[in-house]
């Protein structure tokens, strides 16, 4: 048996290095977001870049291929974890194995170039400027495409999506989305015409009372601060390790709400981070599965619970108590603070949309990108397309707008084309997660409004956190709810929630 | 001549990468002091030694020692600043190759583990539970300075000095403590006769207008803040990377001189760092020299300069603004925070020990820890060896107090031999680098009672810190001041503040 196993274990220790890299790379990259004077940016790059070139070395090469091909070969004499963990490592393998590193490379290059570029042009409302180096950005990001495409035998636009979640295939989204397409923009307009505007909540809202306001909401949900923290940043994110996980949200003074959910998603995200199983965290397997489920877990928090009638029922009393002293206000009632939660609004700007309009956001993206990966569309004519696809689906011209129109996301000047869906396909998810939790769990309406969630998050740990990456999300999916990825269970919530 | 540097630009481009490993194991570490959260521990700990063990194999092993040998035959093709960047590589290899990695990797498990046991031992007075870890300890670390003396040519003990100041030896040690021995108890006699108390300071003084107070000190210093960041941990310390260089201190609400000092001696190390020139940072060139030339910045800031009349003439105007209100206090006039600053007094505890009775406590610890090294003493023996130097240099007994006695520094339960003495070589050193600065700066009280330091802190970048380790730390002081370390200018500057 010894021998059998020996390739097996060589790989595990040196993937166990590998994920101190990781640690470092998190670390270093949470710090370089909350805390990292101006000053220190060049220097930190340089250490990342380092660090991520190490990485990509170990992850590479013929001699970890070798490995691989040899504990395959004596797959047998493994038990389901550790095939598991091999599939996970010949993933990584794969997709690092893929694209050589002088175009890693000059694609990184290239990204942080536009990137920098884009923060200045886009407040600026300047498309030119950020147009050539887009360019620049999105041929070298379909030679990584096509590149991965080959390895994965994908259509190179395929291969990114399975980048970001295994599995994902363009056609698979487009179905879902065609659906999506057919059902909101009605929906839309018939939540408008009979949802009325909430009594508006006028601040100052205080720092130091909105962060108390959001641990406690941490806390109650089983957020673990001996391994994690809240901090602020400029945009919202998750990172750190599952030892040590670290939220961040911003805070506006004339709108709570805004960080209070942008916490509890988050808080979604850290969950999943923390549940999972503490002693597999050194090895592929122990990791969180792909962006898709990752965001179900966020949106699993903030859409499905904290959204609720009953959620706010029971936070409006901790809301009032932190921002202090509003409780007598008419706007300062749980019914007034659940409209505002689930308030519709069709906007430029998808990050602060509704979880009506988002996914049509999603859509326009995710059609505009996979024409620009098949080189069917040209960064010259993104502004068009997206005013057009702005106009069909939410009713919104973007014309000349650039800063609130097609500039308004830096993904694609970071080089990040193929991450959009899972935005979507993570909120589908939530909602087919939540579905098959209700089924299991009595009465979770009324433990959600008693504050107890408990059972909602040991179910949460029992059928998704604690499995890692043993099975794929598609298996871990129909497994636990009994289907696939389906547009029903969200579709359904939709209705309930804004025509019920 | 491309030829011929083959070797030396392969060894600059291998320690580029190993500064980028260095940049995360700071970062990390300046981390789990500062921000991480208590169930990070383990977790952080793994990633570290992950790190130190990457960076020692990129030290160590034949291929390093062979690349250093065929450059340093073709050395005559290299500049001065090549030359030296190759001398102080040579040194890092021979330091980390010297040692087994299983002796180091013992030595670090054995550290841990005791100074977890210390950490509780310490304040429960419990001696007999840490002998026992501290034996072992101590045994690996005389393993370790062996096998580093024979690689070195050097006895143990001076080999342990060598690693933290280059070209340390005790004979040169003992010369100048015995120095000190003669000169500092008869003068503590003097000054402790002579010297009146203090009117006492009382807070509670607010941690918000303490921090304001320290960060205006280091940016009139020159603290760069766009490349640092002032925080609170247990203990102060100056971490980070020179385009980053982050000080921490503690606050006491009853005290804020200890805060005050703590930010202007980190400040000082903080300077060196940010100091050093910014084109050599990836090259061991750039580094900052050893551990008595780093204390001797620190010192330079705090003994020479901060805490002296001028000094506290400058700042009291400040203090009694960022702590407000006790302006019209007696206690608050300058001439008495001078006194406070100054102040005298036998104590147990090293840390917060004043610069007379300071290096009597290292002028102990020194001479403990070479028994100890040399076999000559054994942990057994450590509380009467330390009770009989206490009463001999001190007067204090410390029969039965181990918790403040032989209990209260960390650094023998971590592993740490051969340090101790720096803090007093640093001393003598900055009083040494205060004299020939005086010399070539006119004025120089007249400008810290201006708060000008813009010249003694020119006067420090072009003598000290923009020199790296272009030349050994006895050369660069012999450079510049005249003459190697001597106790002379230290006596001198202590008769002048406390006789004078």
């Amino acid at each position: 048996m010894p021998d059998l196993m020996i390739h097996y274990t060589k790989l595990e220790a040196h993937f166990a290095e590998l994920h101190q890299i990781k640690h470092a790379q998190s670390m270093l990259s949470w710090d370089e977001a909350v805390t990292m004077p101006s000053g220190g940016g060049s220097a930190r790059g340089e250490a990342l870049a380092a660090l991520a070139a190490l990485a990509h070395r170990m992850l590479t090469g013929p001699k970890i291929g070798d490995l691989l091909d040899a504990a395959e070969a004596a797959s047998d004499s493994l038990n389901d974890w550790q095939r598991a963990n091999l599939r996970a490592m010949r993933r990584k393998h794969t997709h690092a194995d893929a694209v050589p590193e002088a175009l890693v490379s000059a694609s990184q290059v290239a990204a942080a170039r536009c990137q920098q570029i884009w923060r200045i042009a886009r407040p600026e409302n300047d498309w030119n400027v950020v147009a050539e180096p887009l360019a620049e950005v999105l041929a070298l990001a379909r030679q990584e495409a096509t590149a991965l495409g080959e390895a994965l035998k994908l259509d190179p636009y395929d291969a990114l999506l399975d980048a970001y979640e295994e599995g994902t295939r363009s056609d698979g989204v487009m179905r879902l989305f065609d659906d999506l397409k057919a059902f909101l923009p009605d929906l839309v307009d018939r939540v408008l015409a009979r949802q009325a505007v909430p009594l508006s909540l006028t601040g100052p809202f205080r720092q130091d009372g909105q962060r108390r306001l959001g641990e406690e909401m941490m806390r109650t949900l089983g957020f673990d601060f001996t391994q994690g923290r809240l901090d602020t940043s400029h945009h919202p994110f998750c990172g750190g390790v599952p030892a040590d996980t670290r939220i961040t949200t911003r805070y506006y003074e004339n709108d709570f709400l805004e960080s209070f959910m942008a916490v509890l998603h988050e808080t979604g995200h850290a969950l999943y981070q923390q549940g999972l199983p503490a002693d597999w965290r050194r090895q592929p397997v122990g990791g969180c599965l792909g962006a898709a489920v990752h965001e179900s877990q966020s949106l699993f928090v903030e859409m499905q619970i904290a959204r609720s009638r009953a959620f706010m029922n029971f936070a409006t009393p901790h809301i009032c108590q932190h921002l202090d002293g509003p409780q007598d206000d008419n706007a300062w009632i749980a019914e007034n603070l659940y409209a505002q939660a689930i308030h519709v609004r069709r906007d430029y700007i998808r990050v602060g949309a509704d979880e009506l309009t988002y996914p049509l956001h999603i859509v326009l993206r995710f059609e505009l990108e996979r024409a620009l990966i098949a080189d069917e569309l040209s960064v010259v004519d993104i502004p068009d397309a997206w005013n057009d696809g702005m106009t069909r689906y939410l009713d919104l011209s973007t014309n000349g707008n650039f800063t609130d129109g097609c500039m308004q996301d830096v993904h694609w000047f970071s080089g990040l084309f193929g991450y959009f869906p899972t935005y979507t396909l993570g909120a589908l998810m939530a909602a087919q997660w939540f579905a098959a939790a209700s089924e299991c769990i009595s009465d979770i309406e009324t433990k959600i409004e008693a504050g107890d969630f408990a059972p909602v998050v040991a179910w949460l740990r029992r059928e998704i956190h604690t499995r890692g990456q043993l099975k794929t999300a598609r298996e871990l999916l129909t497994g636990v709810t009994g289907e696939p990825l389906t547009p029903r269970y969200f579709k359904e919530h939709l209705e309930r929630r804004y025509l019920g």
